[in-house]
């Protein structure tokens, strides 16, 4: 589970990342918390941020199910297409809002294959019993 | 632990489609990334998909340690209780947001008993040592 | 794990709290659902339920993986830290947002330092096998 647990800390760590991205654009464009609106540079930072936090409450749990149930090296592989998605995904974004599909389209899809792999994997299991 | 993995991926899967629908309503009604308000039906349905990221964070590290702490299947039962609450959440907020509080107390009333029953087992656990 | 357990049980209802203290901002200032703007008082209270869910799902998994691969009671321990600098972030918060930083830092410095800790120590645990 080593590599499963270096690719979970990795993916906070990114997260962590965009996090102090986003305070450094709040310092830059001086909007005072708790506004969250303003410069375009700003809300940019935030909404890659945002996003990433939706992605990553679904990506962690499935990762951890899927490494569990199917195969934890091929968790830690298909994480760290995850962790390349939200790389593109944030420089994209962050350049222009409308060209943010295709790292997104990266990101979502190890989550995506992951969840439904378990889904056929636990109901395999179960009925199997 | 089938059972609880496998309602662990329905409520991912429920919160990645409430995303899917806030993607749906920002095309539909025209608002351009990064903006997050706009036309009401956008608005409710992003509401929905925040409110249920913010019950999912408590909702799934709950169902986990409630099923390794007391029981596994009684784990994925009031699970599917969150399940329904959060479809009655969505339907009546995005109708009406006033109509937001049956799904709602609904959703929460599972990781509210499970919590405060982890926390009860743990501490009898931890003095009975 | 009972201490790990108790502290993760007590932060998420930590977490449940400054929701409901959101929800009684909004019910006060008469903030009607979907709208996240409005009254400062809701602002600050909405902005510190939002950071806190930030660092929470930093700090579940951080944790967790800290008390599986290095020591459970240190994790329990460290965890405390975080209580207590959320608990201080959201009174400062409250009171005047420039003054967030302290609470901010007492609260993130413990999920950091599991973190880079959790990272060498599976790295090792990697290499040595």
């Amino acid at each position: 589970m080593e590599a499963v647990t270096i690719v979970t800390v990795l993916a906070l760590i990114q997260f962590y990342w965009f996090g102090i991205e986003v305070g450094q654009m709040r310092a830059k464009h001086e909007c005072k918390a708790p506004a969250m609106t303003g410069a375009p540079e700003f809300e940019r930072m935030f909404r890659v941020q945002q996003n990433t936090m939706e992605q990553l409450v679904m990506f962690v749990p499935a990762l951890w199910m899927y490494a569990s149930l199917v195969n934890p090296l091929w968790a830690a592989g298909i994480g760290v297409i995850y962790l390349i998605g939200r790389v593109i995904y944030r420089s994209s974004y962050v350049k222009d809002p409308a060209s943010r599909s295709i790292g997104f389209t990266i990101s979502v899809l190890p989550t995506s294959v992951m969840l439904l792999w378990i889904l056929v994997a636990a109901v395999q299991k179960l009925v199997s019993v």
